[in-house]
């Protein structure tokens, strides 16, 4: 039990808390900020001149709007002049971005990549060659706080190499091969293009779950804003979730917490890479649906698209193979809403159209699953952050540092 | 996203941290208050000073330790002379009980009564003649500063009648009927025998589920003491549960988050009364065991000590029945591990000893469920509160209000 903060934890915490605002706003009056932070106006307006000093906002007086008095100033992110980069390590792509402050993307690449093992060099060379060419495309005076990338926990296979997109893991399972090896390349590529980060060196390379920054995107700035209890469902070669509960992502004791694609649904069902058998991720994944569909299991989101197509246009096979599905996804998300209760679950990744292509399903299996207090509030939704919830995730997760204490960043 | 606290909210904080440092610990040092709160000397003299002139603590110079040099102060709460009523409306029983601050039984009573419906008179009349009989034994200058109930959301039957102890509820459940009911029979109960709250009237009966209060009682002086992220699971009738993540109690977005006993772990299994089939509970249940020992399905807690030992004993029926509850239990406890990824999975009421009696047959189903990495470092343990888990829980409750704000509580 740790007693109240001093007056200088106070002020980072309120300057945090208004380059959060500012952040997720993209553009805020001070007097929204007076009232949504509790503040009064010359603190705000002593705040706000210390983020800008420090070139994190702008200040600008709105135009006209036909009334009376004067207008409270805006307060605007720095999107063109502090940016962050952010990559992602998805089971049948590669992606990344230079964002802005305020979440604006200002560059993006992307690549697409054989589902299956990979060296880390083979995973990582792109991703680096990536940052090359943003790097080259940058302003000279724009300064990077930061960069994150987003992937699973890696099974480390045959001859040393690595299955990116496989949830859940295996005996030998981690973050790091991916991760350590494109910090090296990152920094390579950034010091033959010249540091962009001005000054000082951006702090590290940080990294986690696809399903866990896809949610945090959707939760900073997509379907989940404001919500505190959330289930989001992350269909990427297998299923992962990530669950929030009270506000915030659930890690578990150390970090593995929310492995929701290897809850066992079925008992009786087929053995699981993870080990286990019957769990939702072999009855509900990619592999699932395309082998059920007879199609080719590793065909990725293109082949998930595919069968939903089909199906809607009468084809039987894609049809079946579509309700057994639906049945499983239905079953798994009553009992997490029996355990959860939360507000809002959400689907993503692949699991965002197979979702769609089954709502009045799933909702007849909630509908069975008893209990309707549980349900009572419960909304069903998809990702709006489309295809790049994963890469903005991770994007958020980079400028958190920044944001929990802005001015005492290196880079700043 | 709300700015940092005033200077009076960082005093009230302070007052409460202080405050709950010594009920959790019982008697605590100035010295160790300096450490654990981060705050300084004069600032924890000054804080204790305002907390015993308000009658909360007492200081008191330690017995000679042998040691050089002006021993620290030793800060007490006021057990004696500040306390609360606690009630437990449980499956088969009832229980009330006076409780001092600092978490001590000053008076405890406790009545069978048999499983099944009841109308609310009949559950409530002998918790308030118990209230009765402790307020008649109650010290003239003592003061009730809060009380509480622990109770579940009650299944409304033929007839109007109620069945408490039941988890998962059906169309029509309500923690309301006994807490109403029992606010009302309380404020006669003590107004008859004078107000034991001096002054002023003591805040109104606060009531949560009997699952979630023995955990918040193992929470903070229990087996889960310190752990941030903990699955406790009671049985007590049916099964229910309550989730710790992130040292707070997932509660869902309307409170009835942590069904665990209704996660449907048998999709060919038996219906349940909340209406779903195949639930945990109808799996592992006092229900399920009993059935499956042949004996009264009703016995309750009797009951289940019974075929635990009759099976320690070389009944093979009993030893038949405990053993397909056990695998259901491992079955169940490897799902909530792998969503959760808990540092403890804590066994209370009658899942208590169905446990200790399945340890080994728990331990080999988590085994078989695959990713070692999830169970690192995970601890499964047994209740230490023992039987009064409930009841100390409706006290910690009770005493909430006070923790949180010791100085404006109404009654001091």
């Amino acid at each position: 039990m740790r007693a109240g903060p001093s007056q200088e934890e106070i002020r980072r915490h309120n300057l945090g808390a208004l380059l959060r605002s500012v952040h997720v706003s993209g553009a805020v009056s001070r007097a929204e900020l007076t009232a949504s932070l509790g503040l009064n106006r010359s603190t705000i307006g002593a705040l706000t001149a210390e983020l800008a000093a420090a070139g994190l906002v702008t200040e600008e007086t709105p135009r006209d709007r036909g009334r009376a008095g004067r207008p409270s100033l805006v307060v605007r992110p720095e999107s063109y002049q502090v940016y962050v980069l952010a990559f992602a390590i998805e089971a049948d792509r590669l992606t990344a971005a230079r964002v802005g402050l305020g979440g604006l993307i200002l560059d993006r690449r992307e690549t697409s990549r054989p589902p299956g093992e990979a060296s880390p060099a083979e995973v990582v060379a792109p991703l680096a060659e990536f940052a090359r060419q943003m790097a080259r495309a940058t302003p000279r005076h724009a300064r990077l706080i930061g960069s994150a990338v987003a992937t699973n926990p890696v099974v480390r296979g045959r001859n040393g190499l690595l299955r990116p997109g496989a949830s859940g893991g295996g005996a030998d399972t981690s973050r790091a091969p991916f991760a350590s090896a494109l910090t090296q390349a990152l920094a390579d590529a950034l010091a033959r293009t010249g540091s962009p980060g001005g000054a000082g060196r951006p702090p590290a390379l940080v990294s986690r779950g696809c399903a866990d920054l896809a949610a945090l995107a959707e939760y900073t700035r997509g379907a989940a804003t404001g919500r505190a209890s959330v289930i989001y469902l992350h269909g990427d070669g297998g299923v992962d979730g990530s669950v929030i509960t009270g506000g915030r992502q659930l890690t578990g004791q150390d970090g593995t917490g929310g492995q929701i694609g290897h809850m066992v649904v079925n008992p009786a069902g087929q053995p699981c890479g993870c080990g286990s058998r019957g769990c939702w991720e072999t009855e509900i994944g990619e592999y699932a649906l395309l082998s059920a569909a007879g199609r080719p299991a590793n065909s990725g989101r293109t082949g998930v698209a595919a069968v939903i197509n089909a199906a809607s246009h009468g084809d039987t096979r894609a049809q079946a193979a579509l309700h057994q599905v639906g049945e499983w996804l239905g079953f798994g998300v009553a009992n997490l809403v029996t355990i959860f209760n939360p507000e809002m679950v959400l689907f993503g990744g692949t699991l965002r159209d197979v979702y769609l292509a089954s709502t009045a399903q799933v909702g007849r299996r909630l509908t069975r699953a008893g209990s309707p207090e549980r349900r009572s509030g419960l909304r069903l939704r998809t990702a709006t952050l489309g295809e790049d919830g994963v890469l903005l995730g991770a994007a958020e997760l980079a400028f958190e540092r920044l944001l929990s204490d802005p001015l005492t960043d290196p880079a700043i």
